[in-house]
């Protein structure tokens, strides 16, 4: 047991195979369609050439068709696949179905899983999660749930209204948070739900216009009305859907970072490729000290991005809760790649709000996670929370 | 003689009722109209009620048919216009036709402000100015201007390519500088020339698919091929392009703040009802410390911006160049202005990044401005190396 | 009526005979002393010298031997007093002599101004204002008044702890705030009472050391115990304390800001002077970017600064409370100019952390700026329950 | 092999008992010694007892007394060290020498490490390291180096001007950089000189007076008039004085950083506790938004300085240049810590200036550190080079 930063060797290589997939097959199929949503035709055609390329499903367990990679492992692939938009899609670690497969491994029954994770894992179906909900329910605090479950005979029916639920149109299937005891405002007695895309309760009222635009499947709202799912639906334990929820949410930050980490570096290599060749006042860009300085400042940001989430992600192989790592580490590095990504579009000048390279794109695509998954505010008052109070303990 | 900083009755009048023009019949449309682009039937609606309202054309002279405001009454009315994207369009102040008035106030001879400028101040045509060039062309150099004109008989004939042409989609008249003596790299030698749209030699390449959309007529790629016209097509005087290009710049670099300015504005205001309504953790969004600090942020930003821009323009109404003065303002307001938006945006969490309310509408149209007019890169180099110049030759 | 932000001609006057005085008699002076204190003999010298120069007491009404300068006059003429760390006590417009006689003039009586105004006004004595005390009594929050005055035959007897008393040693009298009703936590009844020097219930407990050194007279801690003061001891009425602190607070904040401008502006003198001489990697200082961009935004932030204290002033010389205004101001500026030493300071590395130049010194001076006088937090909950309350008045 | 982040039990526990060591013995000699400066006597008493609790020398190998530490472990102990400002001098691992014992244990030779490794790893004696020379000479940019030795016979002889040498009051040895081939400009030919402190051609010219006060020794001016050494005298090989001077700078600056990150840390649990106790406006401080952000984002500047740290470590430690991985490391770590006591002290408030706690003095001391081992603009102009050259390199 030493200090070691390397990968290992298998996940070194798979690392290395995903950056030349994304490179020679994803990148070539992104800048062929404007479009910023591709078809299903085209998920299906990525998602068959990851297989073929033996990359596919990173994260899931061998049992399942993966690579069975731990955190620290995703973190290194991860970012290859970042590197492109579609490159996530391809693997099929997009959000949400990635932290869906990663929820369903931990706490699906058997049962379940042959249902629903066999053919997420295989790229056969797509999932969303629905837990986010209009004010005044569950946003930056979830015990404001307002969604809720009534027991009914041999099951339950749900009331309530979703939105910003990432995936939502072509899904599958539907992982809904209800509250199941307790009143909005209660921390407890919330309960997960899988509910079928065909349940006649459940509809999409419409697709939310947003500022990104690339995530398959849009981000909807939903409403439940009377909707009626059986025993079985329910995922995991009842009353214990806020616990199962940290299951998924703190190592689904963490591949969130890792992907748009992958998307910063991108929008830097374009920054430096154009300083490297643009000439300005008889100088190259890239000579020029505020150039440098932006450029410099990328590379500090992508190393301590780096180093931030692989500390969270070797906290939660550990099989610790890592909450303050992985709140650090989601606050600093959705902040960090959304720097990375401006600092990278000012460089390029015109060129950088044009269509004729990506990075006003990366900068619509990243903006909003400075808000999802916990906004940067609500991090860092936990984060604060957290440290005072283990200050306070340790002083008695 | 004393300092004062209240605007003349009838400019704080004018700003008010054209607040006023903004609230009741410039938002209305503009909620009404999703696409971001307004049809010409849509502009001219507008501009007919800005007439009837009495706040049409505030900046050109009242023998044109203006209100003939300086720029410190331009300061005042320009950012109540701002605070709608469609205002600047309705008091026909929208860049680059505001700007281009300006400069042909100035500098066009009698027959050409008769046959450009009096219909421009009518808004019965629109304009563009073709200065920006594809790398390595004129751009934040602009003394590697490649565009070139030869002297042909009884005119000239242009050769070159520009992008980033704002407002070319429909100009009846474009604003071209290209090169009459020098060579690229030259800080001499430039002359603008008035080509009329249906000039052969002229054609748009494409329309550049940008991160901003709302401004009218959209940014065209020109390409100038042997396009010949006649003497009296010379705006100003042969080889006093770059000096008349100021004439124009530093005023329309301060008209830019002032009309974004507003758009800050309304984007804090919409942060501001928000935190007002919006509970969390049991607190109103706006008794939360990390919004009041966004919030506070907000205000000092555009209160800063504003008081830069009145040094500005009043410097710019005492007759000096202001070339200081312009270039601080420039910068400080295009990135506070981008802050306030981001702020904004972040304050209103998920709803911030929907297309529910206008805010990531907002951060598209002001990114671009931390490059156009200069990028904050270019004039903080300018800005330095004054300071530096003005503190040698006071150390003599 | 016409926005002009020129100064007068006499002010403009005084201005530059205030920064030729600065220049030619006060930095030599303060290049001698190493002490960052000077003595009591060279105070007299320094003002006996500003009285020759025709510049001293600028701020006091002519009855008493001043200029009678308003806000925007002390806006000019203050930043160019300010740029020595000397320049305000020779020009008799230190804190906290300067802001007592803005109070005394505004609400002492007859008597009182005789006894007090007129010596201070000359420079023959010197005074405090003791409102902070130590924890958990009046600082950011001044309504925690806990210093308690009562009722006793012919006057009142006051006991508390005050400090952070700036220039409390030597101080002929002291402007006691104590509270006459209510009790802490309460935003009324304060009262300001003359205590002079030789007052047997008012001792000095100690010497304060802190970071900053300049400010004659020191911070010092005051012990009040059973402090019996008579009636005609009473600044302006009972119970008025908190409203008679405004009258002084918001105008010492501006000038505060201005002196601490002046500071800033040396700073920059020096870092330019520093970019003209050094060559580093074959260049120029003042030629590399990033030496650019600090010197560029050195130039934002003492303009932006400049316009924000011109703008409190000028509400505040039109009679109104300017509370916004010079909170926004306040806040900005004391985080600019410690930006400004800052950048300066870094520009001249290792050179400027040493004594051989003043910047380490100006650090030390500004760093507390952030927080006396309000701290940045205080100011900006301040400026964003203000911009709430205003909008939801509007909205109603 | 495992990617693995959890330091090796003996150094965790060399850590943890540093940590008490710091606790219990050296932060109570801090706090009776109100001198900046201990004595000579005291650095002896903090030595033995650290001797005595078996933390003395972590850095130095077994066969000098040492705990033979690498980069990584030493992460973790010095930062415990690190955490009171005498603490890395109770363990003999302060600048300058515990870098010269780095650099003599990789390049001197066995007479040599007999003579000065063994004493200085024993404390016994001190050094100090003389490269920077005023102004044009070697600062930012060593190859400006304009020290002098000629060859002469039986050795060399020395003549040039070195400044701010941290430790060179008292050293017994100083290692002397000079030029032995090409000229100032040039990036080749220097070598290293190891005089000792009786040679008469080497001279104190004066200390320096500088914002940190806290290095033992203090940093002086030293003038080589003559100076003339011996062969034996010289460290490594003649002209190979830039390739080996890169041996000890990379881990040296990583130690600074470790060091500094304690008292970074020290910094926030002050401020954390004084969150903990103070109330004001009715709500304890860690209570309120604006100081729970300064908290979360020391908490946030403090993990990532780490990760960074851990990351160049991990490199050296594999025996790389790790020229990116510290260069990256240096500068984000010398700002963070820098923010980090900035608003630990704003959190404080007026306590936070005074000398009642410590943070005023933390400020003094972290300032300088953005500039020495390289100041920030010079490692990001390197950053960004080796980044934009390694893009080339890859494109090609």
């Amino acid at each position: 047991m030493v200090v070691d930063l390397a990968p290992e060797p298998a996940v070194a290589d798979l690392a290395e195979r995903t950056a030349r997939f994304v490179r020679d097959v994803v990148l070539p199929v992104e800048e062929r369609h404007r479009d910023p949503v591709p078809s299903e035709a085209v998920r299906r055609e990525l998602q068959d050439a990851a297989r073929k390329a033996g990359v596919f499903a990173p994260h899931v367990s061998t049992g399942y068709g993966g690579h069975g990679l731990d955190m620290r492992g995703r973190a290194a692939v991860f970012e290859e696949a970042g590197y492109a938009l579609l490159g996530p899609l391809a693997l099929n670690i997009a959000a949400p179905d990635e932290g869906n497969m990663h929820l369903l491994e931990a706490v699906a029954s058997g049962p379940q899983k042959e249902r629903y994770l066999r053919p997420l894992a295989a790229g056969e179906i797509r999932s969303c999660f629905a837990m986010t909900e209009p004010a005044p329910g569950a946003g930056s605090d979830p015990s404001a749930l307002a969604t809720r479950a009534e027991r009914v005979d041999g099951g339950w029916r749900i009331n309530g209204r979703k939105w910003f639920i990432t995936g939502g149109d072509g899904a599958a299937v539907t992982i809904c948070m209800a509250r199941t005891s307790g009143s909005p405002g209660d921390a407890g007695g919330a309960t997960m739900f899988l509910v079928d895309a065909d349940n006649p309760g459940m509809k999409t009222v419409r697709h939310i216009e947003t500022l990104d635009q690339s995530l398959f499947g849009g981000h909807v709202e939903l409403l439940f009305e009377d909707c009626e799912v059986p025993d079985d639906a329910v995922l995991g334990q009842v009353d214990a859907g806020f616990r199962n929820a940290q299951v998924r949410l703190g190592p689904a930050r963490m591949t969130h970072c890792m992907r748009w980490l992958g998307i910063a570096r991108h929008a830097n290599d374009i920054a430096i490729r154009r300083a490297n060749e643009r000439e300005l006042f008889g100088s190259r860009l890239g000579e020029l000290g505020m150039v440098q300085q932006m450029i410099a400042d990328n590379e500090i940001d992508i190393a301590a991005s780096r180093g931030l989430i692989l500390r969270a992600c070797w906290e939660l192989d550990q099989g610790r809760s890592a909450a303050q790592a992985t709140s650090i580490g989601k606050t600093f590095c959705a902040e960090a790649v959304w720097r990375v990504v401006d600092r990278s579009l000012q460089i390029c000048g015109a060129l950088g709000v044009s269509g004729d390279v990506p990075l006003s794109r990366f900068l619509r695509e990243v903006r909003p996670f400075r808000i999802y998954d916990g906004p940067s505010e609500t991090h860092r008052w936990a984060i604060a929370r957290r440290a005072i109070r283990q200050h306070a303990a340790a002083a008695r």
